[in-house]
């Protein structure tokens, strides 16, 4: 029965204890250290000794104590919290026409923002770098912030993306497979950079100031250009072991069947996305050629037969899909996040209605269905998110390196 | 950005570090009190009390230095292990068929097993009691031990199955939905008892004791009646919100496809269980009925063009279950488990190649596919290794009960 286990050093127990300790006043947004020690089991000299670590490296502040009941019942306590002035954070969202910036301070406020649309969808990767550094750059002249004093860049994109190496394996919106996204934009960027897929920085946005706040299971399905899914289990972000999980819109839904963007047959993506609805709205002989979903949406209102075969479809695959993730993860929660507009008749409850009937029948409540729709720059505020945690670590790290 | 954090007391840390040093010496099978602490991170002290605390309990002991070559060079260090005698457990698996029971010592060492087969797959829930009860007697004679001094049993079952609740929504061993399986087992049974999925077992074990030793992130698939999967995230089962999740066989390939078992339509399991294919291999009118499946198989080696496409279309659907599995979870590695004999064409190299046709295509290494096949005994001794895990969690809390 032997398992080798991993055996951590003491140095790496006061690394933890740094991270730890600026988790718990991140999360709590202020807290006094003798409630510090409680919350992570650390002996009081020791979070006396890190946090005034953490104070003369500027990344937390000391808070005045105010008259609360709870203060006045003894000497007032100092509370500490994270310094927003610390750092200085941007959130990229890569869309197929857009880019969203946002930038933020160290505890997540936001400071300004920008959007810019894209002439193309796909792109050289240095037309891409660039096309962020710009939109940066208009959004910190907004907010009368200077580029040069980034901290670092959380950038979303849809795609194959390991995260742990910054590397794209494939994007809608880069013309190459295998591009060192990360490195790419280190060279025009002047901080660092943490790249994710965008459905996972939607989740982590949900997770931290959103439908999830409360929840540490989850899946976030996100329905753009094409279907994307973020895993949040006991909290963490699940990226897989090449960090290519979660493709469900790359999912068998039928063998051999339609064809896909990605050049397989049978994804779930070729019977839901825009692009599949729109083969079959230009294909379709019996009835209107569609050039435009809305077009298509206004001819099933309008009793089109063939305009609402296409779209029962896609509805019913899709149900199929949500069903699929029920079966497997069992969530508590499922959140359907992205831009409402283009996928209403994915969004319905007649969805959400099919969905139950797909899924395991056991006599216990089914998850909870919940529809999202919020607009980029909540997907960059989530980027962001990830820049700041990224951030952390990394200063953690230096402080480690300083202390040894 | 505030999230509610959970904070643990003192007394929860006192009753966590006993769970952390039963599971480091459990871990290393024996390991000197200081690198205990290295490990664990408390302090020499704490180490002390707490393993002090566990040697009065019984439950570990202490083993005289050897001449190895690190105790040479200091002082000789008493390491301590957990002490077999300190339990007696079993574990006991529910095939469609046969109960598998197995006996174990508190290390988990097997001290005696029983297979006794069913004349009936499914039965009233007091006949199944009954008969798990007769095979732990019989184990326990061949053993030379008594019923009277198991401390816990673990059992695992096909079907949906809520861990936490010992609570079985359905299976195919039992005739009626909704069963507390485990209540009914404790009354005829003189030691607590705990419930799983079979294949959350099977994925234990592998972790424990099998091919997934090294791995903290795999997935097992198991194959006998039915479809069955275990997920291990981290090091622990992943079992849903509702003890639900890891329905691989139920989810759906297939829009209104095939009948399934479970009365739903368009199944995995409904294209590769054995049922499946006996249902078209007896309808079929252009070629020979077969009664079995080894009927079924020999025809298809044979060249009968009708077998050859009921197993062929049985491998062509499983192999896109797998895809769908690497696309949503990309494992580290994939587990084919369960007995071999009746499901060779579900194993065969072919499926492995056509999966990776049908992986969402990255210039990655694909997680790696091991097929092991194993008897029930096997699946019996991870019931006996999650009856071990949770006698010991259990232990913990009574002594920090006491010590309250």
């Amino acid at each position: 029965m032997a398992r080798s286990g991993r055996l951590s050093s003491l140095g790496d127990q006061r690394e933890n204890g740094r991270q730890q300790i600026l988790d718990v006043i991140r999360t709590t947004e202020s807290i006094a250290r003798i409630d510090i020690a409680k919350a992570t089991g650390m002996s009081p000299a020791t979070v006396t000794s890190i946090t005034a670590e953490l104070l003369s490296a500027g990344l937390i502040e000391e808070v005045a104590p105010d008259a609360s009941a709870e203060s006045r019942r003894g000497r007032p306590r100092v509370a500490l919290r994270i310094c927003g002035k610390a750092r200085l954070i941007a959130g990229i969202k890569v869309s197929h026409h857009l880019i969203s910036a946002v930038l933020t301070d160290f505890v997540g406020e936001e400071l300004a923002s920008h959007e810019m649309p894209l002439s193309q969808g796909r792109m050289p990767v240095q037309d891409l770098c660039t096309q962020i550094l710009r939109t940066l750059e208009i959004a910190c002249q907004k907010g009368n912030l200077s580029i040069n004093d980034l901290s670092g860049v959380g950038v979303g994109i849809a795609g194959m993306v390991d995260a742990e190496r910054n590397f794209v394996y494939w994007s809608s919106s880069l013309d190459e497979r295998n591009v060192s996204l990360g490195d790419a934009l280190a060279q025009v960027l002047p901080c660092p950079v943490f790249l994710d897929n965008d459905a996972n920085l939607v989740a982590k946005a949900e997770h931290l100031f959103g439908e999830g706040r409360t929840c540490e299971n989850f899946i976030v399905i996100t329905i753009e250009h094409g279907v994307g899914m973020g895993i949040v289990i006991d909290g963490k972000i699940y990226r897989g072991s090449r960090g290519c999980g979660a493709e469900l819109g790359h999912t068998k839904v039928h063998l051999e069947g339609a064809l896909c963007q990605c050049g397989q047959r049978g994804c779930l993506e070729a019977y839901v996305g825009d692009y599949a609805l729109l083969r079959e709205a230009n294909l379709s002989s019996g009835g209107a050629r569609h050039a435009t979903l809305a077009s298509l949406f206004e001819a099933a209102q309008n009793g089109d037969a063939v305009a609402r075969s296409i779209l029962d479809r896609a509805r019913r695959m899709f149900a199929m899909g949500l069903a699929n993730v029920v079966n497997i993860f069992d969530p508590s929660k499922i959140i359907l996040a992205g831009a409402r507009l283009s996928f209403d008749h994915l969004y319905s409850d007649k969805v959400i209605e099919e969905m139950r009937h797909w899924v395991v029948q056991v006599d216990a409540p089914l998850p909870e269905v919940i529809v999202h729709d919020w607009g980029d720059l909540m997907w960059a505020k989530g980027a962001a998110a990830y820049g700041i945690e990224e951030v952390t670590t990394q200063t953690v790290k230096e402080l480690a390196n300083a202390a040894a």
